[in-house]
């Protein structure tokens, strides 16, 4: 899994990302990857994944986030990109603690001090799965009725280091998922 | 996913567990599940699944342990195999969290203050996935040279009590990431 | 697999239903499901599945019939998609033999006294199995050409209850499916 | 499909004939196969494939059998496997229901005057689908306890008839269902 | 593997027949074909596979080609695809060099006397994979930058006999394939 | 694909290498990997995996053979193992073109002058993929019947050489292939 941390630059996100390719596409990276960038999230509806939010027409937008497109080619199956993206929100809960911030996750969505920090999805395209994890930079332009709260009210200032560290943080563990599983012996 | 606690009886692992239909087998469960069990560990080298141990010629040895065997039909994948483990392992972590015990993971092993609390490995049947995991209650009767720590030492003591919290945390994690898998649209 | 029949209002079947998701997207239903329900056959062009169909120019019309979408996303192989439809088909033969009418089916087709009663589809998403299937409540409506028959004709004239009875076999058929699918050791 | 009617020879079920390859091992046959032969069954313990019999400790035994070995290499999985099992079943009571005999199905089992005709299983190999399918020429040798009945019983005595007969009918149902499946357009 | 060899008209080649169940649709051959045939090639952009090509902004021309669609239902995967696509196209060497021809292969391109000769691209649909290979009849319409060649530069006039000598290898080469796919038992 | 050439010893081959995750047990190579090595051939029955041989009771036995043993954990599937085996046959001969060794290749077979020079062998474990090819170093101790020729034969006296070129060629083509089938967008 190749990372790119994307910070001489925005990128807004609208849900375009989601579709298979676009790190190669817009990026070059060819196979696995994780791209990490910064931007305004305002998804058009058109690229709404989560059929619950469609069905609610829920809005999601953000003004400012920090922005991770994951896309997997091993086996595009919605049970491990569901998977997947636990274990990646785990992770940045984990590394969230690191920083000695205490989060609750459920299930794709973190919280602290009972507000929202984040949002996600995970798919599968024809070719892979896509995961898309947003977390609040500042808790602004955030849909009404959403308590939210983002990294900037938490202490985190340092954006781009955060961003470099989570990154790194993904695609260490994405490492290890894979190397471990090769080095197991079959069961009967 | 099916859970099963046993609290009426020790069941001691020797390794055999880890092959396919071994809870509808024994317990007459019947697709995706989950057994929780207490007992010795001492795993038989036939039955050893990690090849870097057995190049290693390690020993897998505990007096007593929390035993979890996970088998889930879904797809037999290595990859989803290993990822869900590793989910799960993070799940029990923020169960421990929980309990006040600050943890560390790597990978699929769970850390507290430096030693080690917990085995585990993750394969495939040629029809299910099957994860074993162990948590020491108490560190005895483990191979030389591993600095090990229990449930017992870290303040749980009601054994029945943890088992059945994290069974019971194990089972939620799972459905809400099926669930989560069948609600989205796929991705062009 | 989930059963919702809908008896209190009519849904034209205009061939978008064999999208996936339809049944999430329409009544909620997570997961595999069966809807049944009532109303008119007029296939779009655009919507048309069969390309045996699209190449000979048919029409897929009617004026009255019950129809059943399936959607299983257990594996979504084309294989699979056709042998289960072909079940379900051969099921619902056998129920209407319980209601003493003697039927013969042709793959996927099922015809009484020589008429056709049904029309069928079976195909894949990206994410899913989906299988239509139509029958005639009267045979009006239906393209020049075809010799068809419908319920009312064959006496069956409480609709209502024969939607209710095929569509608790069809789900009975499925969940038996399933649960010998996980009660069987693989062979070498 | 190819099919191979055996009627020159007995050969006896011991439940090996399950292990994949078998029809090429034997018989040469490469790829998709159904050999339909006659002879005892007694099924070795150690080859028993239902656990729900393993546990239940139940025999399995005829002493005049009428037996379908199918292998598909298509897919290994066992959903497809125990969907084809009973839409093989379902033809088989069709054309019993030919020969003027009224069968009633119960998953993979026929049974003609509430007694039982058949027994049936289904798997998978590491590469393809098993199915075994036996049909008692005469009641004799049964198990006790079950009340079983006989081709014989129910007037069909031209067995090679009978083997010809449902062998085709069998291979045609497959075809078919492998026709349709590559004629029909993906859905979105 | 179903072969047609078009040589009555000629067919441009506008990227379009790269989707699944063109030679369906187009000449109602129903599972894996090749379908080989004659005619301009100009791919429009909104056809073109190769994201490669699409983010160079290559253009994909030639004024008269000989051109191979193939498409296999078996699975859907995209390292099959390649791996197969880059099969053919040794084989085809391997037809040339029966003609006296030396070429040098680079992956999925075939060079004579360092100019190119081919072009090929390989992919998955939903339900298939789909490759697309064509050889110029002569290097005239090429972008310009690419030193090209074309059959009747080298010597190859017969284009009829070409088409039919090359469409039959490619044939039996899969057929060779799978039929030794079939044949081996599977390794623990 | 990781590549391990062994010059410093002879490893015999005696069929046991072609189970699954053996350079991970031998060699410590984790992954996708191709192992070049030399030593005698004598493969047992137990471990001979082309049902063909074993119903001929063929022997498959050389003095002095280079072997590859090729394992590949993306897609176990035995349509892959087979094409992905004549691809790699096919690169040897053209790595033997490149010593100006005229070839013939006959599916999975190289002939040279009309004598046999290989033999190979390509299945699936339930994990992974696995390729055995053997290249006579000397045509002696094969089995009687069989026109072999080694590679001292037709002048290649440096064998060590000859293994590094071909190992490096092989694991070209097959990065070549999975870099394809990842930079290419999916056709509908």
């Amino acid at each position: 899994m190749e990372l790119l941390v994307v910070t001489d630059k925005c990128i807004d996100y609208d849900g375009s990302a989601i579709q298979s390719h676009w790190a190669y596409r817009n990026f070059g990276i060819l196979g696995n990857s994780l791209v990490v960038f910064r931007g305004k999230c305002d998804v058009k509806v058109e690229e709404m994944i989560d059929i619950e939010d469609l069905r609610a027409k829920k809005e999601i937008r953000s003004d400012d986030m920090v922005h991770y497109i994951i896309e997997v080619f091993d086996f595009p199956n919605v049970l491990l990109a569901s998977t997947l993206q636990k274990l990646f929100i785990a992770k940045l809960c984990e590394v969230l603690g690191g920083y000695g911030i205490k989060t609750v996750r459920k299930g794709d969505d973190i919280y602290v001090n009972g507000k929202k920090l984040s949002i996600s999805i995970a798919t599968v395209s024809p070719v892979s799965i896509k995961i898309h994890i947003g977390i609040n930079v500042e808790a602004k332009g955030i849909p009404k009725g959403i308590d939210a709260i983002g990294l900037k009210e938490i202490g985190i200032n340092d954006v781009d280091g955060f961003m470099d560290r989570t990154g790194k943080a993904l695609v260490e563990e994405f490492k290890k998922v894979k190397k471990d599983s090769l080095k197991v012996r079959w069961a009967s």
